[in-house]
């Protein structure tokens, strides 16, 4: 049976990226204390193709990830699932995204009751001849509570649930964990949101809120303060969008850095 | 050329509804005043397949979807589009869903600035040998403040953005139009919604949200009577959805009920 | 601390539906080989308020749905989910909507080769004093290709992608499991989708599909034919999607009814 | 009354990006022919915010965005937008997504009946003081037709919708309408779409499809080529994503480019 893919393509054009999209499997996530957590996967995956090929391989992007399904994947997995990627489909280049919901228990303030909040996830690899570049988003809901209302009204303020989007890269040799980078931005809201709370807890979280009035731009300068401080980060991109209760649109901050070395 | 769907079909089965899903087309739909908006429109369209028949003319739909592009649509033409349905089609019943965004200027509390806010609607209608039926859907965006976070709490409210979706029917011989329905379901709220507030207005919404604490049960009671209040309206269903502040989850309430006469 | 939502209401409405909604949370879905699969799960879940109570208490579901992570779920536990509800909530009616994407090996025609499928389902329940009714619903992707383009053309026929989407309730005393229902429906296209494919089975599903040209109505016809076969299944809905690829837009057909004990 | 907004910021963090985001206006686009088509906008804008304000005027982006609704808009026009933001938010930088859906007639082609047909398009910008950026991206949807299918199968080959996502910058001086865009890339395909296929016509697309297979690192390589020879274009960057008939999940393929001048 021919190999169509194989044919010589004379268009002189070597293609970037081809793969597979819109992909759903299982996966295992591996946490911050050893273990791993089961979640439900999005993927797009590809590699480069040289220009002589007329087409790529889909069916062994499926074969690798199909087996990946049950070892847990940090970042340094990733690489392993690029390489098998890149030797499978004889590519110099793959690369990989994988979005996921991710739980974390959560504490209620005053109740202590725990709960498993989710957290909209991405890990992103690149893996080429000249190296592997990996990135970790999170998704970190807050809310936000509007330092202008609160300041011109008689009582109350306006506030609203709101989402850090963070995506970071780390130095050489060290490793960020979903854990960690959720608490290092969960507290960069006007107050935390929770799945379960209890009366008690509900009155901490208004009054607490009400003491830290923000502006998305006070949650993302804050959020460049913690990620600045964190040694590990090299690169971040944070979006904060804040779904404003007064409006039927949001109000939204975007920043990007390289961090200095400390 | 066979017409392939004019085929005899053996299997016995009438299908209740066959026709085009997700199409994007352009229309007029007819305002109160006597004028018209143009809005893009999001199109399901079927009618029934007596069992004889292997297959319905899609292409039919099409032509006449496209046709009514340029005339302002209420009700009574969705019931014109459904009877040329019918007859194109050669069915005893046809279907149409129309859903689009609709633009009403709105006018801030304080600094009485115009401007034009969007609301969701669809127009839905049956028509049969036995009759039509036609229901309108508007979703208005809402400030819902939380009565029991206002109760508890030595100072603030959480507070966040809801939606009441409302869907009606109405007496023979009446007709809500859009604006209608909206300007009913407006004031529900703890407080309405707006593109756009200046300093001074955003201060009235503020304590205007925390004057009037409501749970999504309140504001769905108070639309149940607001719609009752309405002598056009002979059956209507509400969904009140807010998308608490404090959660990463909404809370909602649902209610359906045909009116008496009054 | 007051409790707001225990107020007395004086409106006089009883709400037919308080609840959560959006809320996500891992589950474990009993298999029909006796084991349990884990999945990411969107819930909707409510109960009916009486005309004297203000409000509901929400954080009780969530307590409800948090404390079911870990239980594998039919039809069975989901009657028993809905009774705590009506327990916890004091209701005399809870209703429950549980979204997931389930994944079934399936196995391609020629290599042999298995790769795990994913099918949208939800399971539905309502309890109320008078009984108890459970809905499954799967979406089965399969090929459906044009009779009419294959008989008017001298060659190929324009093909795609299409849904079956499923809803049945089974009679008193028997059930349906997700397996059961996929492997019903998954035949009634004009061919099987696979995630993995190699070139042998890539040439056989071409030819099955050219061989078994079905249009949406055919597809449906024949997943009637095939539930009204299944004695478990008292009703049905059904709806077939096709995602048309000479078209920017779909063709569907619909179908609901009680089927007759045999 | 204070103004919140302009309170000194000690943070020492200069915003690169404040707006608003999931506004949704009415706009003109201004057509190639001279005159305009009215859309729904959905608009992302922002400004830089310097590092001694504590928060940008959201309320002067609505405003600034309800002024431009009566005005058809192309490149130009955008820029101009983008200066007046700058100017009523004191930054020197500024930035607007504007999403639309948009029509342009086709032909049937053999029965010449024609029909609108929507495009999924965005105008982005970006004004600085040291120059102006501008990106069109406009959403093609074709038919692909597998040529690994068609040659290895007895008859038929697996075909299905595709999306050609183009987005291009055009060289100093000169501007590419959505019109000759669309044009350029409609016939990369293995077939066009159309909302109106009479039998003939359907004969034709089938025919042509299986004519035509291309996979798409095909219809990629193709668009390439296109691009490369349009002297207007500067830099351009393209994904097609097929939706695979035989699949649950899409193949892709992406390439970017600065094209040399020529």
């Amino acid at each position: 049976m021919e190999d169509v893919q194989n044919r010589l393509d004379q268009r002189g054009i070597e293609i970037q990226r081809v793969g597979v999209k819109g992909v759903h499997l299982p996966f295992l996530i591996a946490t911050r204390d050893g273990g791993y957590q089961q979640i439900l996967g999005k993927i797009t995956a590809a590699v480069n193709l040289p220009e002589q090929y007329k087409g790529t391989h889909l069916s062994r992007f499926m074969e690798v990830l199909v087996a990946w399904g049950d070892k847990p994947i940090s970042g340094r997995e990733l690489k392993l699932m690029l390489a098998e990627l890149k030797t499978k489909l004889k590519a110099s280049a793959a690369e990989l995204s994988l979005d996921f919901r991710y739980f974390m228990p959560v504490t209620a303030p005053v109740s202590g009751l725990s709960s498993p909040l989710d957290f909209s996830c991405q890990f992103w690899g690149r893996l080429t001849d000249s190296g592997y570049d990996f990135r970790l988003t999170v998704h970190v809901p807050v809310v936000s509570l509007c330092p202008c209302s609160k300041a011109i009204s008689r009582y109350g303020a306006h506030n609203q649930r709101a989402v850090i989007r963070a995506s970071v890269r780390c130095r050489p040799g060290t490793y960020l964990w979903i854990e960690d980078l959720i608490l290092l931005l969960r507290e960069q809201g006007s107050s935390c949101v929770y799945p379960v709370l209890k009366r008690e807890d509900e009155k901490y979280v208004t009054e607490e809120a009400y003491d830290h009035p923000k502006f998305v731009e006070d949650i993302l300068r804050d959020s460049v303060l913690a990620l600045r401080r964190e040694p590990k980060v090299s690169w971040f991109r944070l979006e904060v969008e804040s779904f404003e209760s007064i409006h039927n649109h949001s109000a939204f901050a975007y920043h990007e850095e390289e961090t200095a070395s400390l």
